[in-house]
């Protein structure tokens, strides 16, 4: 299997497949002017390029591929929204990988651009790593789909495979917020409500991306592009469907993090009420008990009761007589 | 009546009913094979398969029947969205039965493909329980409906079935927030919110599938494929219209959670309003004739008041002055 | 003026009203054949059904009417949702009655199906007390235009009744709120949440029968059938505003209900707020006193203020200088 | 200027303008045949109707005009949803004027129902005061365009004027939510929430009606009626912006009350906390201190640590390093 | 660099900019007259004019660009909303500019009203100060697209940079809103829920300019007006990219500003149920206690338990006793 170098994030990375029927080989290109003859030969190739920092090596593809200069400014704007845009001898789409590169830190954006033409694809990421091996792996079989079908099919297989990450990073902040849920009705003490929200800010990432990706698939479906095959259509059409079934679950989980949030809060209000009681009940028994202490605690040289030989003998009455009274009215209002 | 057969999950079960308007026949079909020579008599069948897990029999079936790989893929995806798919020769449904297995227990929700040509309805489910058996039974009446129309009523049939179900679940829900009303209302000290939020969960789990099956009965009734015959619109739009009335009934339902929420909480504060009035009015009350009491507890040499005749009838009438300048004024505070 | 009978809600009820621009005769139908010869006249025909047990009389109607057995169900199902249906010689409606038979009880909703063709109007009632009295009225009128007009005059007649009666709901349930609102803001003791949750439930009863009738009128307006005559256009639009104007006072008396219960929660914490601020006033004033008290209530054999000719006289302004000190604070903070 | 005249609401006033581009008459008009004449000269007028208590009078205005008897009714409904219908020699339109009697109360509601056809226009008010003087004073003005233009321009200044008045009930609102706003953010006592509620449904009232008005232009618009010059049309566009920036207004308030109520809950919440704070702080330190001093004042015969020399000395040490560790403990906690 | 003059805003300040592929002239204006000569040569020319205070001169502007007298309102109208107006020789743009002058306060808000034909450029703002300094700059590169294409890519960079200065100020919101985030997390004492609210507003206020500004463009891509070129297409494409990106993080800043409430509102409650729960165990300890010790404080004269030698003893096994089985019980209940 072929895999992707890594490299300093500085310099550019480039490698190209050149693939067709019966071909596939791996060049690694240093300049962009080495690509000028891939261009006129019958197989088709695929450019992959990481790096958005070296504007020399943007502008010379710009110019070797016809890229006005607006789409090339999409291309560096790393928050440029996903779109499908059609050109006279090429498609232009932006798509965003969203990845965990470690699974204790919130999912990573990265932007993709993908341009495809008759007999090429270039697809430009931001940095080295990324989620495509499968595309690699998948080149390599000489009777697969990918080697016979057009570019637009290539292309597809690039966002189908970040659609599925989609549903990866999704599932995994499902998780993350089922056990905040099992932590929740347990009333485990240790749930953050700073969790919560951040879990509702990974399903917000999500959705920010997802939902043009929708519009995109969209638009790719209505075109009727030469380079938009009509074989390729129940593939994109398969793509968009897994798009509307991620939408519907981060709404589903949108209004789960709502429902933690409103548990959460009513736990808490339930505990302050459980509190509130224990404090109440002592002291409404106690301080009036102590109050009559205090009564026959005091100097005055005249205080008869104090001389009763049953005196003490009948306060302790009074005492559980005056418990046994708050008692009966607690358990009659149900506070125990 | 001809009952479903109940096996090891593991394996594949197969039923296929031969019927027309003089036949009724019940094959158990053990190979793939076997279904062959039915697709080249007169007659029409229904092939009920339960269970997905054998790789071969759908790939024998697919070709059979001529099924496009993405299809067989959403067959074997167990979370693909309801939808209506029209190929050449025949027509794609995938619907969702929801039913209570056991009553104390969340509904369980099941995916149940269902494929129609000219003269075969194949029904794929995840496993053996159904709730089909009125079809079963309805089959054996040589005069009814089912025996004499399209494959597409006998497609509505199901779908009638698994909509019926719906409202079942549905009415089951109504019944257990209906009564955790009560409970709420009459301020039962059972009722817990994560029961609430449950019943909330079966709601979105029942409105997640019936927003996609109304779309797919609307794409059913604007087909213009031969399959679907004329005669069957008016089955068709009586289901759309019992969906529709599923849709309006949960969203009065999730209302009516949110009011329960409501109510629990101000509930809450209502009892927390009232714990807080009898500390205070009992505090208010005794810890200043506490007070007063410590005062005449304290051991000065030099007090006067404690020589007087009267000083203990004083401090009494003090105490109980004091008692009712505060009952009065919670009086007038309407606290009582 | 001729009024409808009470009978036992077993039995159906039938009366028959012949009328036309010189006619106006009461029938009391005993058998549905008895209807038969109404329909050969060329005078139009009211037929009001009430009851829907029987089903022999439902099945009998449906025949010589020739109803589509899923029509047939949709009058028996009382839960059907209002609509406008239109078959090759008549015309199908449903409709929703909601009236208050008892003031101090929720409204009840009762479904009145409607069917008319050229010269017959059916209607179709669960039980017999009903609302149409003013039609039985206005029918008397010789030249009134029920008497000359179409039978889809004599629909919208009913129809028009049944949206009056919604606005008396509608404005008894908006009482109700007011009374609610002037006892929340009088800070009244007997408000009950639960009675603003139970109008929340009657608004939420009459937008529920109100939005489908709104698309019934809409159906309605379009249609292009010739039982609709365009002369009746302008009362079926007249009540089509009036159904506009109750889904908006239903919109803002939904608003009002919400305001409500905010208002009751804050009144409540605006109480609780008073009466944690009385405890703590009383509590961060005596507590300290009397702790200083207790200490000069020690028995210690060696407590040299105790032997102070003044002692106790200090005490007393510290006593009180503590007291003027807190007070101050408490003022400082407007806590009074 | 020619002013409106004050009468008792039970009676019709009516005042007639005749105007063309070198004409400009006030008619005082008692019986509504004295208009016939008006009707055929080719000057225009403006009849301007004040009460809808006397039903002859709205009779004989609807046979002279020829008002459809549904027209007539949504004349006298002062309920009537804003609207704009289409005849067939007139144009009907029904606007609400809102306006200030008095500031201390809440803005008057009051109907207006236009008509015009090709030489009249026809205003017909609830009661005598209206907000019409500035169309006075411009009628005055021989050059104006008053004068010149067709009678749909006429309606148009009406509806201008009605539309700015929004503007200056919204302001006034304004203002006070504004006050509101700073009185909850000094945290002032004299902040009663009824007031924001109060608020809130004047912003409601208005809305109530803008939201018609902008339906209202939309129609006037499009439409296509020869009444309605091409000329007036960018004067309509007019309108219809100045009822977006409304409506965009509106919506604005009724967030700014939103977030109002927030923080009016949110400080309440902020003063509870600091409350408890106090108690729990003065409760904290004194509570166990007094038990202490209690422990000495208790009458063992046999308790040693009375008899010590330092006793009393040790016990205020104890005492104050008590309470130096409770206050440690609280600056830890970051309660002050 | 040509920089725009300071002047007392109280009067109008004009310059003009004559600009062609080869020449660039800036001129001072004194009198509107001067301008007319402009309109006469081949060149194009930029009027940019500060101040609406003068009537004369935006009479006079109005009478020589042929402006209705309508649309002179809605330039003088300051509150009017941004729209794109297509006129017989010209088209009018209304735009908000929004920038900090002083990064303390609010972002200010003011109008720019673009007119453009085809030789001329007219911005009209409410006041000298304002962000177009880079177009100055870019108007004198003689090879830049300024100087070469229509008057429409003209407008264009104007509302571009007005655009750009949107994202400025989101930024600078986001970056407090971020702050405002960190501090309620870390429980800083400092954040006071009136800033949060502020920056609500900030986010409202761009919202309010934003919205209708995507219209703007909307109808802008849709104009075939012969002053908008098909070459600026993808320039106001790419504008309206810009806008959709802005609506979309509005929306998210509005759900960070809702989140940030409701978790400083869930931190008060946490730490008031701290506070409570603090307040009670300290109470439930030693309230009993105290009662106890007042006990035996008290001077009856037949106290057994007073006489006995270990009495005091005894007396401090049971205030022991009773301390560990209240930490015990708050143990098992988590409190600590
Ligand atoms: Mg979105
Ligand atoms: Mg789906
Ligand atoms: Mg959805
Ligand atoms: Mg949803
Ligand atoms: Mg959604
Ligand atoms: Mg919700
Ligand atoms: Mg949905
Ligand atoms: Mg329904
Ligand atoms: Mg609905
Ligand atoms: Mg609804
Ligand atoms: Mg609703
Ligand atoms: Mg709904
Ligand atoms: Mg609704
Ligand atoms: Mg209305
Ligand atoms: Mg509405
Ligand atoms: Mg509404
Ligand atoms: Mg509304
Ligand atoms: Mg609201
Ligand atoms: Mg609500
Ligand atoms: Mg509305
Ligand atoms: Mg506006
Ligand atoms: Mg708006
Ligand atoms: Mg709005
Ligand atoms: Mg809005
Ligand atoms: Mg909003
Ligand atoms: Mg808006
Ligand atoms: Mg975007
Ligand atoms: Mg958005
Ligand atoms: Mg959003
Ligand atoms: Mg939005
Ligand atoms: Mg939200």
């Amino acid at each position: 299997m072929i895999k992707s170098e890594k490299a300093s994030p500085k310099d550019v990375i480039m490698e190209v497949y050149e693939f067709g029927e019966n071909v596939l080989k791996k060049h690694h290109i240093k300049n962009i002017e080495d690509i000028r003859p891939f261009l006129e030969v019958s197989h088709k190739f695929w450019l992959n390029l990481c790096g958005l920092e070296n504007e020399a090596v943007l502008k010379e593809i710009s110019e070797l591929f016809n890229i006005h200069p607006l789409t090339l400014e999409d291309i560096k704007n790393t928050s440029q929204r996903p779109k499908f845009e059609e050109f006279d001898d090429n498609i232009f789409v932006v798509t965003k990988m969203i990845y965990h590169k470690n699974k204790s830190h919130s999912p990573i954006t990265e932007q993709v651009s993908i341009l495809f033409g008759k007999n090429y694809i270039i697809s430009i990421q931001e940095n080295p790593y990324d989620i495509f091996d499968p595309i690699r792996t998948r080149l390599e079989n000489p009777t697969g789909k990918m080697r016979k079908m057009g570019t637009d099919y290539f292309a597809y297989t690039l966002l189908d495979i970040i659609v599925d990450k989609y549903f990866d990073c999704l599932e995994f902040a499902v998780e993350k917020i089922e056990s905040l849920e099992d932590q929740i009705i347990s009333q485990s003490k240790k749930t953050k409500l700073p969790e919560i929200f951040n879990q509702r800010k990974v399903i917000q990432q999500i959705k920010r991306n997802v939902w043009p990706t929708r519009e995109l698939l969209s638009a790719w479906k209505k075109s009727e592009n030469p380079l938009v095959k009509k074989k390729t259509n129940p593939f994109i059409n398969d793509v968009y469907e897994h798009v509307i079934e991620i939408i519907e679950n981060l709404e589903i989980q949108r209004e789960s993090i709502s429902a933690l949030v409103e548990l959460f809060m009513s736990n808490l209000s339930l505990k302050q009420n459980e509190v509130m009681k224990t404090l109440t009940i002592i002291a409404t028994i106690f301080i009036p008990l102590t109050f009559i202490a205090g009564v026959y605690g005091m100097n005055f040289q005249f205080m008869p009761e104090l001389g009763w030989k049953y005196g003490y003998f009948f306060i302790w009455i009074l005492f559980l007589g005056s418990t046994l009274a708050m008692v009966y009215y607690f358990k009659k209002k149900k506070w125990f």
